[in-house]
């Protein structure tokens, strides 16, 4: 079991853009409870299954197996709860930390989030400028949760 | 993707023990939801974690992927939805098919299925005498079910 400890923040403007290209995400959710949520995912021509824990601050249980890319389509394609998540992730490297800059598409467009992960949650982090509002624990940001609410459906985006 | 054809049915009186060694298993749920059940397994030493989708008829796709028996332990004590299900399950040799007969225990004791996996939902099937009723499609015999529902606390068993 890994434990995953990550911060995440929303992005604003595009001083980000143009330092690598990003590798394409789709995935989906055999369960969005918090509790046991189960993911699949391709990235590029991988397939992997990835099982999560309750969230306790900003750590999480996790585990990931990779499965042969042809059953994540599959799998995505008929057994995963609608929509599913589409997103391009580029990774930014900047102060000793990597950045995972994740710019969602279809029914989360319009939203760009970033992220850090850290060895343990006292490590202290310094944003890029183009990083803006720490959104580290609010569920409405878990890509579980933008499969039932997608971005574009939010009142406040506040 | 695998497809998997079964037929189930209730066990009557013991003439089928003593063939052989059973094997223990235990399992849980990540998901129970029929479109989407993702299960977890421990059989004997080994671990496993299977997705499966909803049952046409006696047919069910199905993806099952072995994972470390010390993930898959975890994933069971700390995840899975209460109570985990955990059986015996006996291979018997009948009429040129195997019958998986599982035993239940904890809050499913009481209960004893046979199984037979078919090539297709044409194929004939001749029971043998310690086979009763089939309940095949039932879905309060579907494992997933058996954890919101465990056998002990069925009114009626019928």
């Amino acid at each position: 079991m890994a434990k995953e400890i990550e911060r995440k923040f929303l992005v604003k403007g595009d001083a980000w853009r143009g330092q690598n290209a990003g590798k394409r995400y789709r995935q989906g959710y055999l369960s969005t409870v918090k509790e046991r949520t189960v993911r699949v995912r391709t990235v590029g021509d991988k397939g992997f299954l990835t099982v999560k824990g309750i969230t306790v601050g900003a750590s999480r249980s996790e585990y990931e197996y990779e499965i042969p890319v042809a059953d994540a389509n599959e799998i995505l394609d008929w057994l995963c709860e609608r929509p599913l998540i589409e997103k391009t992730r580029y990774r930014i490297q900047h102060g000793g930390l990597v950045w995972e800059i994740d710019e969602f598409e279809g029914e989360n467009r319009g939203l760009v989030t970033a992220e850090v992960e850290l060895k343990d949650e006292q490590q202290a982090v310094k944003p890029p400028n183009w990083v803006g509002q720490e959104v580290t624990g609010d569920p409405r940001y878990f890509n579980a949760n933008l499969v039932a609410k997608p971005f574009t459906k939010w009142e406040s985006k506040t």
